[in-house]
């Protein structure tokens, strides 16, 4: 089979019934912990915002221009009441309304800026694009107890990708490219990883792609963060959600429990992958690696941590350098081969939801 | 009310009877002092233009490209005579009509590049742009007697700024933004630069903006420069004259001196502002900034020009981040205070000016 | 006379009937030496090319992509039997069929890349692009013997320009430029450069200009390399051949020995210069440069080659200054002077290359 990828900068996506990117969706805007004393700005589904933690704790998305003289407001300084211009110091609170002119005793009505709905769940800032932008959300952000059910100890950073989202869903949906990517890390011998036993189902706009390697060596992270005999059973979990990823992935000792129970022991690694685009042709990949720590809990999710950072770093490589490819070579068919199922499956899904709903 | 800024990148700006920029008219093209022993390259109203001093100490200005093969002037070298270029030997006098081409005896008469009218006064290089382009100016460059009466010690410096010239008269002309920009130098209390007397007249294509503030503490500049008693009265008189702007600064210790009397006493800065579009999108600000120490001269002088060059450099960082979120966000209605009288004026003149004569 | 040089980004070049490169040539690759263990990533003509050599110790060119998801595959590694892509492990011989799919039992058909006819010969690696893309090239490769004869010392690199090739035959076909541009090397007195006997030839598609200075100083490298006694007898003479010219230049002891004739003593200079466009602006200059040391073979050739060195990025300045400098001044009239003739010669040449024979 050869897929036609509509990738922006290679060929034309967007069409009189097509939205650049999927909407009525949460996004990843940002962890919590960005979101402290300063503000944060970030182009979000091409729209440049400035996000802040108001006195009350609360976190508000604005657009990111002062509707005086256009500076970016995430040049300002947060107050208790929010966000003050670092020009001409007009006030502005989480609702984008104008709090104060200085030295004017009334603020006009015109003076304020657009907000978007935000909501904190889990150590995660989810913000809402839709189609039509007046309506509300329809329903909540997701959840993600294991950065808050306690079982597991986590980190997380965000990270800037120069190359479509779509890219990055690819490489996350197939991760039969461990052992050739991330030989230092969690990939180990190639042929295993390709020949790994694969199972794809879609439910939906979800996708789940579950991959298990039975008696095989641990790869440098596992023996790094965990205990193991010797060989060990491997799986890895993929569940693609349209605005993140869910990858369950962890090892055994071989022949020691059943890989399809998901009470099984042993190293766990869960990792979250916010897959937020900020334009047509770069994307945002915020991520959180939680893991289960025999001991040492702080040192083991250092490692992980680590890790983990190093191992994203190796596919950002990758995949800025297939993108500028892409670019380079024009729009030219892709061949597909036996590992790209779930992808292709993803990619049939985002164009779907890109659908405008009249 | 709602100004509509025509900014290139932003809107469009140039129409059949608009010129990008006003002409007829003297800009400041460098300081004195930059036209040393090597020529001086730099974009000038669109024209790539270098300018060289000749043996007898007179300042040319030519276009910054040798008739042969196209290399800049300015990588040559300068002699008695003229420029010699620095790929084949080709010499060029001031007016620009070849001298000399090595290995050749004749000179064919086409071998000459533009020259363009140039004055240099009181320690300013002024260079003449006329919408007729064979016209000569209709009169001498503006003097600057602050560099040579003798009253006062002045440095100086050229900046160039990735934004348009009239995002630099919206600071100069509007210095309510003290208080929020140059804590660390100039400014001080917020509430007193916004809430400071302010009076604007316009006579013919300048403004006038006079700003009082009285009893207030003086900023760190001042009490750095200024042996003060304590609080003390302020005076910000921005003089807008298409071409450049003067700024005559300063204060008196509260209560001593009428701020209205131009013989006033106390601290007083004053500051020469050139600004000088490079292209529609980029200008260059070239500044000098005079004062009146009580002793120390040197030693003052030394500290002012290290503190308005580190205000300006302040103001370049908002004012480029400002022209990017223009840019970002398109041509949107940006929302005019009551600081905005005097730049919204000088906004007014320039637009008028650009109107080409016929 | 006036020369309109068709200088990309300057002037359209590219016609219905004119392609932007002279094809059915033989263009130069790569030194022998920059293919060794890794891959080579370099685009040729437009064309992004990996080179590698294979066990077998041949090099082989392929297109720079990976027909799977396309990433470059000079990002992969060289294998025995070829190369393989380093996202998912496709290998691919030298002819650019795909021999393994890891974890597929299968290769399909369609799995291959596009390869390029290449030669090696003398230390240097050629690629043949032609009109037809599917014909086999009309003969070998250019024969290089100063490099394999013996009589020589020899080194070399690839250097890559931000300009046209043409510029680089300009500046290579015209040396009387020495004496302004390269004073610290194989420079000297302006004038003797100026004013050096010349004497130009056209023989089919090649020009060849020889030039004599008789009883003049030896430049810097010249003395550094070489004992001479005291005033010297310089030759230079420039064969212009598409692909590449061959530069022999060098001195004996003033009145020592007929200039004319090549089996003159003295200190040799030969220098190989492949100018190989990269794109219509840019370039890759791949030179060798070879000499005949009388004493102490390996210090000679590494003054020779750092002075050598040295005086090529003095011309990139130049050259890299020229293009900018005729990007902003767009498509103005260039003024020939007598130093100009074997450069227009080959302009003409590639003009009448670039038409497509049908």
């Amino acid at each position: 089979m050869s897929v036609q990828m509509h990738i922006p900068g290679v060929s034309d996506l967007t069409t009189q019934d097509k939205s650049p990117f999927a909407l009525d969706q949460w996004y990843v805007a940002a962890l919590s912990s960005e979101c402290a004393d300063k503000p944060l700005a970030r182009t979000l589904l091409n729209h440049p915002i400035v996000m802040f933690r108001d006195g009350a704790g609360v976190v508000h998305a604005l657009e990111d221009r002062c509707c005086h003289r256009s500076l970016p407001l995430s040049a300002g300084t947060i107050e208790e009441q929010g966000i003050r211009c670092g020009y001409h110091g007009m006030l502005f609170n989480g609702e984008g309304r104008c709090l104060e002119v200085p030295g004017q005793s009334t603020v006009p009505p015109r003076a304020k800026v657009k907000n978007f709905p935000v909501q904190e769940r889990d150590g995660i800032v989810w913000i809402w694009f839709g189609y039509d932008q007046q309506a509300a959300p329809n329903g909540d952000a997701p959840s993600y107890p294991v950065h808050t059910s306690g079982e597991y100890v986590w980190g997380g950073d965000a990270f800037h990708y120069d190359a479509p989202y779509q890219l990055i869903h690819d490489n996350l949906l197939d991760l039969s490219h461990l052992g050739y990517v991330h030989l230092q890390t969690i990939g180990g011998d190639a042929r295993v990883h390709m020949n790994a036993e694969m199972n794809t189902t879609t439910d939906g706009d979800n996708v789940l792609v579950v991959r298990h390697m039975h008696g095989v060596t641990p790869p440098p992270t596992y023996t790094a963060a965990y205990p193991f005999e010797g060989k060990i059973d491997r799986w890895q979990e993929i569940d693609f959600r349209v605005s993140h990823i869910r990858i369950w992935t962890g090892g055994v000792d071989a022949g020691t429990d059943d890989l399809r129970d998901p009470n099984r022991g042993g190293f766990h690694m869960r990792g979250f992958h916010g897959v937020t685009p900020e334009t047509e042709t770069s994307a945002h990949y915020i991520w959180t690696i939680a893991t289960n720590p025999k001991a040492n809990h702080e040192e083991t999710l250092k490692k992980v941590m680590a890790q983990t950072a190093f191992t994203f770093e190796e596919d950002k490589v990758v995949i800025e350098n297939q993108y500028q490819n892409m670019i380079r070579f024009g729009n030219q068919p892709l061949m597909s081969i036996h590992v790209d199922v779930g992808a292709n499956r993803a990619r049939f899904i985002m164009e779907k939801l890109r659908t405008i709903r009249r």
